[in-house]
């Protein structure tokens, strides 16, 4: 193990140890409840890590960075849980998720609940950057507001543009993690140019995140992705492969991708599917896109000048990992 | 017409225009459209009244405290618009709830979208005061979510002691305008003594305005109330009325109201109800208990040395006003 992966392991532990502190009140049971049922369902916490790790580029004091860190992590979970009734998801890391557990107007409001244990979290930070923390804080929580509405209504439209496709994910996705990192620079005193870039940083590695886990879900191995290879295919979710292959497309391919999609499971829809993405060398756009977001994210690391040069390392080896590459 | 009626209705305006001015993205439509909707269905507007008038106990420039107050109205209509899907409710002030008029999803995600707009109205408020005021709101903001959940939870339950519906409603609704005043008072740099007396007197203010209500919808005058009396009782919604009837009751009277109750409305239902109301001194003690309130309330206000006397009046009318009692 090398040290990157200590670092990141002790984040961790430090916000699960955090999430486990969390003062809660005991009553009413059922907004509480599934507060800590949901916040229990673990997770890879790479928010608030990410927030602590910007931090660390400035500072030393890394437990200064906690309280942001966890409004974070809890802030994300107020998203998901909301987004889970949206979604009709019955599954959440495994298990039931809060609207299934218990009904819908439990999960609204236990997630407004979530959302404003995040905020009591932020009334820990510094005076002197409390501004400019909650500006990033409610910027990129609008954001994600907006990407899951475009989410939502690309699912009943027929045309999506890979461009558009990237905003919405860019926006439900990336921004948070940009925010993160953005935040903890800010929490460490460093500059607005500095806490710029490493939003870059954080913005850039999610999405280039997004696309290897489009390919993984098409193309991963089964036996080291622990699943069936084609589940997004199945159910027509749009993905950057998805939405590449309808760009690319002309002619007689177009036709061709639709039949596919509307392919049964037993009638090869997988195979059919990846076989016309093949031939339209989505697989390639696809690692072209994560080349050039991380080149994009490495360069607005590279740029943190004020930042130490070890904890920019980490930063950077915590991106190859989570997109399973070598450094 | 009197200075409180001129000075309130000038806050009214200035909140008015706020609202029409909040600068809100056009994209994605269908997360800004139900907001916009939501917001312009009006309301009197008397939580951001009351914290600006909080504020002008103690400084002049009151359009210092516009962008809290705004924040508190905002707040206050998306804890309604989600109120409104738990409890079903097809209309809001005579139009068509968000859930109706779209659908469940974006009237889940457009509340929230709503709650982050108030928290970047927060990012106005003076750096030195701002810690504190994040406190109150974020305080509130969990109580309300509490109350809410206490509310549903009764709806389920046989028995709710009068006690329990007090403590319900005081979350549910009188701890914001409560709050409201307290945030006012905060925003002009009154002491924490002076604001925690501006939130007594707002609470209580806020649940003898809410028992007024329920006497009201049982024994006002239709003509001036503007509908039937006895709607609350129909739908047998728990009421101070109902809950202290419950309390009062003892032997065969404990029966009576159960059958009263369970009554049809074509079989005499709301003057059953109201005949054992009468019979156990329902309203009196209604009545007692709303002065009971405005009397704590009052000599909360008495208390506030630092304020200014003709804002005290101002706010003690208003409160009458609400109550529709001659000062």
């Amino acid at each position: 193990m090398n040290t990157i992966n200590e670092r990141v392991a002790a984040h961790q532990k430090q916000i699960e140890k955090a999430i486990q502190s969390l003062a809660l009140p005991g009553q009413p049971s059922r907004l509480y409840e599934p507060i800590r049922y949901f916040m229990s369902l673990g997770g890879k916490r790479m928010r608030p890590v990410m927030c602590m790790l910007a931090y660390e580029m400035y500072r030393e004091d890394v437990e200064q960075a906690i309280p942001a860190a966890l409004a974070l992590e809890l802030f994300h979970n107020f998203t998901l849980l909301h987004d889970d009734i949206m979604d009709l998801a019955p599954v959440r890391r495994g298990k039931a998720t809060v609207h299934v557990k218990w009904n819908n107007d439990i999960a609204i409001l236990s997630g407004d609940a979530l959302y404003v244990l995040a905020y009591q979290q932020l009334q820990a930070v510094r005076p002197e950057v409390l501004p400019q923390v909650m500006r990033v804080f409610n910027r990129v929580a609008l954001e994600v507001c907006e990407g899951q509405q475009y989410d939502m209504d690309f699912q009943s439209r027929d045309a999506v543009s890979l461009e558009e496709y990237l905003q919405m994910i860019r926006l439900k996705t990336s921004v948070l993690l940009g925010g993160s990192l953005e935040i903890g620079v800010l929490l460490a005193g460093g500059s607005a140019r500095e806490a710029h870039l490493a939003y870059t940083f954080g913005e850039k590695v999610g999405l280039a995140f997004q696309i290897h886990d489009d390919l993984l879900d098409a193309y991963g191995n089964p036996e080291s992705f622990g699943k069936k290879p084609g589940g997004d295919i199945l159910v027509n979710k749009h993905t950057f492969l998805r939405m590449a292959a309808e760009a690319l497309a002309t002619g007689d391919q177009v036709k061709a991708l639709k039949q596919a999609y509307a392919l049964q499971e037993e009638e090869g829809k997988v195979e059919s599917v990846k076989a016309i993405f093949d031939s339209l060398g989505v697989p390639q756009k696809a690692e072209l896109k994560k080349q050039e977001l991380l080149e994009v994210a490495f360069d607005a690391l590279n740029q943190m000048t004020e930042a130490k040069q070890s904890i920019r390392e980490e930063l950077k080896a915590l991106a190859f990992y989570l997109i399973e590459r070598e450094a």
